[in-house]
């Protein structure tokens, strides 16, 4: 027996037909003999539609006021999918963030989780229940209730599973799992069976939607095990941890999880991520000096932009001139340019330039900086399809190119193929090669 | 500078903007010099709508599950209030029930409060913002949200105005206030003024859906003056309240409401309410025995059937036998029929009749029993239209009878013209007369 939590998202949970689907999907682990701890966000567009509501009334809605009204949508799913489990023989109870002990810090919007005492959800397992939580919600030392920011039901779900000593966090979503690639974009990927925390984190942040990196950082931490897996079937999805399991998840987490400790010397591509949702600004003409760029960052910072991606090209156009790059979330392009022109005279550049034609490739996998033949390769695939690359960035585990908006999903393919991904057969799915 | 509990219904606040109507008004009575404390309902057919789905998953729903479910509701309405509040320049915060300090016993859907300790309005109010408060819930010892039930809010408003020790509570509605009769029935009805609280409560408890019966008991209980209104427009409504005023209260309070102690001596007529949604049943031939009448009631309350009127008629078709007629809502007839069914053989009647096609009329008036002259005029009026009564019963202060369906409303108009209630001018609404 194991103590499993399962978190769905508001694609599973959309109706009422999903509701009594998940239900029965949840009543099928507890028949296999498992204790079950599920954590669920608001139905479909709860979400969306209470924010609309709030803005119909004011463009600048209080803090405070805007959690309350956003934690409802949980707290309509959550007691709606007890209903549908208790009916359906498997008795169960709800419970808010507050009543599951999930206390936060009082940043509206974005609260940090600061301890989890989730005693009551403890002793409704010990009963036999079903304990569902509402994810995304927390409540502060005023007895506020906040909310955890985007992607806060997966958290709420990995710190349960924490504070439970649950032997696995499992993500449903409408996927089966993490791939290679893009299934979209690159027909020929293949699911991942099982990556390390650290190769989840840089797909996630670098454009893999399926997992929110905070979830996956926080797992990380606390060595929680988590299986991202589609609601919609009873396929294995991907398996994310780091060490050996425990005995009792044999049979649990499946043995391709289990020894990855031992490949770790070799580089292992995982897969490739890809983002199309960022925008390059360059700034022109920044004077050479000391404390200049930090300057310039300084102002794209307090515009609150986000940035990625950083490359400085200096005096190769003008001598005591450097030419800056950035890239960034789109959403945030216009804060950042309005900032930099507001700025002009004091940072003292020449001019601005904006693109937002652009697409990062990222190519993640574990040992990389290691093994130079991997940029050699992942170059020499991109140079034989044409495909022009106006930045680099690296970290121990990744390889990220900036190529026009065009150009990546032939990029994406090309890559793809280059590192042997494409799966061929049953033995290529069971771990993405080295490709050497 | 009066302290006013505002309580708004889910109609007042069925989209964004009517609650910014709603927030419009409040900030009125807060430019007005006063400190205001709002609870309100949830919008529109939220309500319906999540039992809807509730229904659509279980027909047994366990009821913690759904009173969690249902206070979803006023989490939405009274943040989205609080928001609209703040955007129009006075400052709001919102607080659920459980931190509004409203704790209650754990009997889910219709839990009675047992402590008030509002401490977190108070302090609101003394920061000089407005406090909105999600009428309908509380919070019981196990830190579990229940629901007050039907007339939750109302009971939520007045329950606050007594803890705070508001100078009024002010319920707003769709309708100017309460009416001599039902203005669709009977187009000369005029608006009440003023009417002490056992009538308000006769009037409610018989027809009259403006107001909840266990809202204006608690507002007896601890006198705190009602004051029904439309949210649609600023006319007066009808004051429900007992004692002559305190001095603060002059200027809020009219004098109409303010002197109604004097005239308690004298016979009042306040008004008349009609009910077309009850049932009557008779059970024909019960032996005329000790103990056969109740365990006959016995049967029906334990098929969860409210009794209203019971008429007994002994020997009259045969000897050693009688008829007893009760009734009941229609909503619990099945219910009782199938008991009473069921236990034929133990009680030994001889059979039973069902008539849904009744109508109940009931003149409420203080000080009525010591003044015969009342029911001779009451079924005088009914003789002269012909209608035919089937079965009378009389408190201190009201007389209801049973009418055929169809007789109802020409019953309700004759008895309005016999006692003087149609209004011919300003004067007579003023007060509604003694009618002598």
């Amino acid at each position: 027996m194991a103590l499993i939590v399962q978190k769905f998202g508001g694609s599973s949970v959309a109706d009422t037909a999903s509701i009594r689907r998940v239900a029965g999907r949840i009543i099928a682990t507890r028949n296999q003999g498992h204790q079950v701890v599920v954590v669920v966000s608001a139905m479909g567009d709860t979400t969306d539609e209470l924010l609309d509501m709030a803005a119909e009334l004011t463009t600048n809605p209080n803090s405070r006021e805007l959690d309350i009204l956003l934690t409802a949508g949980e707290r309509i799913s959550m007691s709606l999918l007890a209903m549908a489990l208790t009916e359906m023989g498997a008795p169960a109870s709800s419970y808010t963030g507050q009543q599951a002990g999930i206390h936060t810090d009082a940043t509206y919007g974005h609260a940090s989780i600061t301890a989890m005492v989730p005693e009551r959800i403890a002793r409704a397992i010990k009963a036999g229940h079903i304990a569902v939580v509402a994810g995304f919600q927390g409540v502060n030392d005023n007895l506020d209730v906040t909310t955890l920011g985007r992607g806060g039901s997966d958290t709420t779900a990995v710190a349960l599973a924490h504070a439970l000593q649950a032997d696995v966090c499992e993500i449903y979503t409408d996927v089966d799992g993490m791939f290679s690639a893009d299934p979209r974009v690159v027909p020929s990927s293949h699911q991942l069976p099982a990556v390390r925390y650290e190769e989840a984190l840089e797909l996630a942040a670098h454009g893999a939607k399926i997992l929110h990196t905070r979830a996956v950082e926080f797992a990380r931490r606390y060595n929680v095990p988590l299986h991202v897996r589609s609601s919609f079937s009873d396929k294995e999805g991907t398996w994310i941890s780091n060490q050996v399991a425990p005995p009792e998840l044999a049979g649990i987490v499946p043995a391709a999880a289990l020894n990855q400790e031992a490949k770790v010397e070799q580089p292992i591509i995982s897969g490739i991520a890809h983002d199309k949702t960022q925008e390059k600004i360059t700034v022109i003409g920044l004077p050479d000096e000391p404390g200049a760029a930090a300057r310039m960052f300084e102002v794209v910072a307090n515009a609150g932009a986000k940035i990625g991606m950083i490359v400085q090209n200096v005096g190769v156009s003008e001598p005591g001139r450097a030419n800056i790059s950035f890239t960034l979330p789109e959403a945030d392009a216009r804060r950042a340019l309005e900032a930099l022109t507001h700025a002009k005279d004091d940072l003292g550049y020449h001019e601005l330039s904006d693109n937002s034609e652009i697409g990062i490739l990222s190519l993640v996998g574990a040992g990389m900086r290691s093994h130079p033949w991997v940029s050699a390769k992942l170059f020499g695939a991109l140079a034989r399809t044409g495909v022009n690359i106006s930045m680099i960035s690296t970290s121990e585990i990744r390889i990220s190119v900036v190529t026009g908006l065009d150009d990546l999903d032939v990029a994406l393919r090309a890559v793809h193929t280059a590192f042997g991904l494409d799966a061929v057969g049953p033995e290529a799915i069971v771990y993405a090669g080295s490709g050497r």
